[in-house]
């Protein structure tokens, strides 16, 4: 069995955002009870993580964190055309997941207790995106 | 054809643990002989790597550049009342992989001659971490 | 429906290399209309990333960035009888993707605008890597 779906996920700009509703959301409609759910983002400037989902802190460090190691406007880089955020964003995505694969127990996503699906917007302004969730079992 | 098994891991203390011969058993268990085998790691403080399984030193290069570039203690973070290694491992997590899809190949993982699949525990004391072994195929 | 080939892909050393057409000519070859590529490089000296495609300048910036941040001859290693190049190789490798899973939809891969895949050797000389493609679906 499949269900191959593309959802729309409107952001506020660089940050994380808890995506786990909207993708637990498909593998129910889906019907499928133990497989596997994909999810692809079709884009290179924001990325999928899976992250501790208890304290906001964590998601804050995480942040202060990528801004040291990939800080923006860095005199390193040429790709500079679209702003200072878009050459680091690049790099962020591809130090993080451009997708994510799940398994599907019971019907549900079996996440651990404390991991969320977060989508990462890299760029400070606010962005629609694109994932595509594929679920695939029995 | 799917197998899906939760598997239970337990180590002592940050470090790289080879479970290669753990998720070949799941596979052949499985009785699939071409397909996939996905492993997702139940937890955000402990990751999956493959990596070079010749030279131990490798291994202990790799954890040595890992506490350098998300240093234990680093006064940037807030998120520390789990102690000085928590959000270092939060982040070494996010950098690293919560699950690998390997090719299966003749009843068997289809890895390099010099590839090997590795639990990452990155919290200083010693855990027991699950991780869910779905194999799919014909 | 599963398809499952190994392709060569020879490189001239250190730098990216687009294999997207490569892959499509697998998918296409498949026969499948919709469902997932995967695909999975047997090396740990050579990683796969999904990038932007427009400006040679992303992945020119990209790999400066990594060799600053992993630095060819650092003395933190102790691996070194392969060449200085040997040990950020392996964790250049680690922090990029030995397997990649993109959706299928339409007997294509469903990539973004602006997303190619990339052969990413890390390695100075030229080397000929080996990646499983592993196309399902229906």
């Amino acid at each position: 069995m499949w269900a191959q779906t593309k959802i729309e996920l409107a952001n506020s700009g660089r940050g994380t955002y808890d995506i786990t509703s909207s993708i637990n959301e498909q593998v129910a409609k889906s019907g499928i009870e133990c497989g596997l759910a994909h999810l692809f983002i079709h884009h290179t400037s924001a990325s999928l993580i899976i992250c501790e989902n208890a304290d906001p802190a964590v998601r804050s460090d995480l942040e202060a964190y990528m801004l040291r190691a990939v800080p923006d406007g860095d005199p390193l880089f040429a790709h500079t055309q679209e702003g200072p955020d878009d050459m680091p964003a690049h790099i962020r995505s591809i130090l993080t997941q451009t997708a994510l694969t799940i398994p599907v127990t019971r019907s549900s996503l079996a996440l651990g207790t404390w991991q969320g699906i977060y989508l990462w917007e890299h760029r400070h302004g606010p962005h629609s995106r694109y994932v595509t969730v594929t679920v695939q079992g029995q």
